[in-house]
């Protein structure tokens, strides 16, 4: 296991009082392990304790894999994993387990340890992934020029030949042709009034004049991920269209300029909310400003109103204004940003002045 | 919301002593309402009671999305969706929960609501899930049809122009042409060795002569999913992969003719592992011969020996022998069945002779 990584998590599980933890996100377990494990519906779990008795749990499904480094119990789909876990678990101690383990294996496992007392304790860990290591944010960088390489391909072909489904369905081959292990999340293409819908799913229809673009776009290159979205316009922008565009764009540029460490991220949600909604247009803004992002595309940590904790060097995370306007047209502009010693660094460069293709 | 589906369900919650659920997995939800939504990492919940009180919990972000048919209560990224929640659940009377429900949903309910009870309930709505009426049995074919269709074209396509990963991501595009939402699961093409390990990740590599090429793939069509493997070899097929071909093709027949209303999951499983045993191979023979498939294409419901529940009409489940051997090939040859009054219809067609691809 990666031992500057497992010292953190088991400090903070010595400050908390939390001297056990059931890990489950294959990607926690990865950043510690450095082996990838898609269990499916199986159970996963990393079991960490203080006393330095950590134990994998694997189907044996899994058997064929490269030996995991640390000490690993194999069960298999006759048993129940909750039940292979369940011995080692200590019911007298606080037990931390991850906020995306499933209520199938946690309820069983307190229907066998009664008088346990189970806490969320995510935050153990994604308080650490959190902060990258200089590594990581390498890896970070190199997945998001790679993304800005894909957004260009994806521009240029923006027009009549391609339906938001058929774009969507390029990024695959375009994130593999460019070495990248494939998308970090289903591509969002949205055409239109489509960009005023939260998490579009693209469809068959076809641009139409005027029509706002919104590219949401990620890839997964080296485990980590990138994330970014721009805005075009097909043939024409309207003036409506264009006003609001400058203003998500002024509202993005005026949230990453406020990153620095030490500002909370409060504050930068509040920098972009508050310029569109003295705009007049706060309605139309109706979700968080960014989300962290490093082996999951959502990582722990909001840029929201919610969110009163402050920045730390090292830390990713997203900034993506946008404005919805049912029925019409939405503009959603996103870059990726990483805290730096003294202040930010924009990992993505790709041009965001308005732009209207052909 | 569909009232044939949801009166099955509370007839199932009255009968098990649990008068109210939390039912969180998007497909459970689209089965009873007929809309998807994708919450990430917010909280969603269909609630029923027995009272008739239902509600859906769903976060603003999905505001423009059409207005449920079921009471809906709506929260925003600055609260907690079980704090939304919280409020309606009685404490006195147990609370069945989704198996995927998230534990930090979960924890934070049961901290809101400390004297309440709350239990594993998905059985009551996956039980329902699994006896497909006949609409569901006609568009389960209808994902299986192109499904055969599809790996006609990737079986044409194997060659030294393509790695596996190129060849995985064909896929979605096959899928597109068709007429298909895209694929069910990840692709999983395997060459030579790379078949003997589970749930491979396609790779860069190439084919050499007298590789096996596993190809497991499945698409959703109108929201239903079709799941196949073939296996096929290139150029030339060894001695010893020929046998093994061969047994496995036979544990699939064996257990495919043994599906019948009353059949036990586990005695189908049997027909299955016990033949490849008698062969010498139970060893590389290392999980459940099939699972359950819908609007999730691992649907609840394994084909297991640890299943000594009887089928019965209108389950459609997966018969998926392999043998695996470690260093040097895999088998896997896999069809989706359907249960009928009298017996077995198999929703895949295509042909499962051992091919030779040149």
């Amino acid at each position: 296991m990666n031992q500057v990584r497992l010292n953190k998590i088991l400090k903070r599980m010595e400050d908390s009082g939390i001297p056990q933890l059931i890990i489950c996100d294959p990607a926690s377990i990865f950043y510690l392990t450095g082996q990838w494990i898609h269990p499916g519906e199986r159970m996963l779990a990393l079991y960490l304790t203080l006393s330095g008795q950590h134990k994998l749990f694997v189907n044996e499904l899994f058997l064929g894999m490269k030996q995991p480094e640390v000490e690993t119990v194999w069960f298999n789909d006759m048993q129940q994993g909750a039940e292979a876990l369940a011995p080692f678990i200590n019911e007298a101690e606080p037990v931390g387990v991850d906020k995306t383990w499933t209520a199938n294996f946690l309820l069983r496992l307190m229907e066998l340890k009664k008088t346990g007392s189970f806490v969320n304790g995510s935050g153990l860990v994604d308080c650490v992934r959190m902060i990258k290591d200089a590594e990581e944010q390498q890896l970070m960088r190199e997945a998001s020029q790679l993304n800005d390489v894909a957004i260009d391909r994806v521009i240029a072909l923006v027009s009549q030949n391609y339906s938001e489904k058929k774009l969507a369905q390029l990024l695959p081959e375009i994130y593999g042709d460019l070495g990248a292990e494939g998308c970090s999340f289903d591509p969002i293409i949205a055409y239109g009034a489509h960009g005023a819908t939260s998490h579009h799913e693209p469809e068959e229809c076809l641009l139409k004049p005027g029509d706002s673009v919104i590219i949401d776009i990620g890839c997964r290159k080296n485990s980590y991920c990138s994330d970014m979205t721009r805005t075009v316009f097909y043939k024409f922008v309207s003036d409506e269209a264009k006003k609001i565009y400058n203003i998500v764009l002024e509202a993005n540029r005026r949230a990453i300029e406020k990153v620095k460490p030490g500002a909370r991220f409060c504050d930068i949600d509040a920098a972009a909310r508050d310029y569109i909604a003295a705009a007049g247009y706060g309605q139309f803004f109706n979700h968080r400003t960014g989300h962290s992002i490093g082996l999951d595309v959502h990582d722990y940590g909001d840029v929201s109103s919610a969110n009163t904790n402050a920045v730390e060097p090292g830390m990713i995370f997203s900034i993506e204004p946008s404005l919805k306007l049912p029925g019409e047209c939405g503009v959603r502009i996103e870059d990726l940003v990483l805290v730096t010693q003294s202040g930010v660094e924009v990992l993505n460069a790709y041009d965001k002045e308005l732009l209207i293709v052909e």
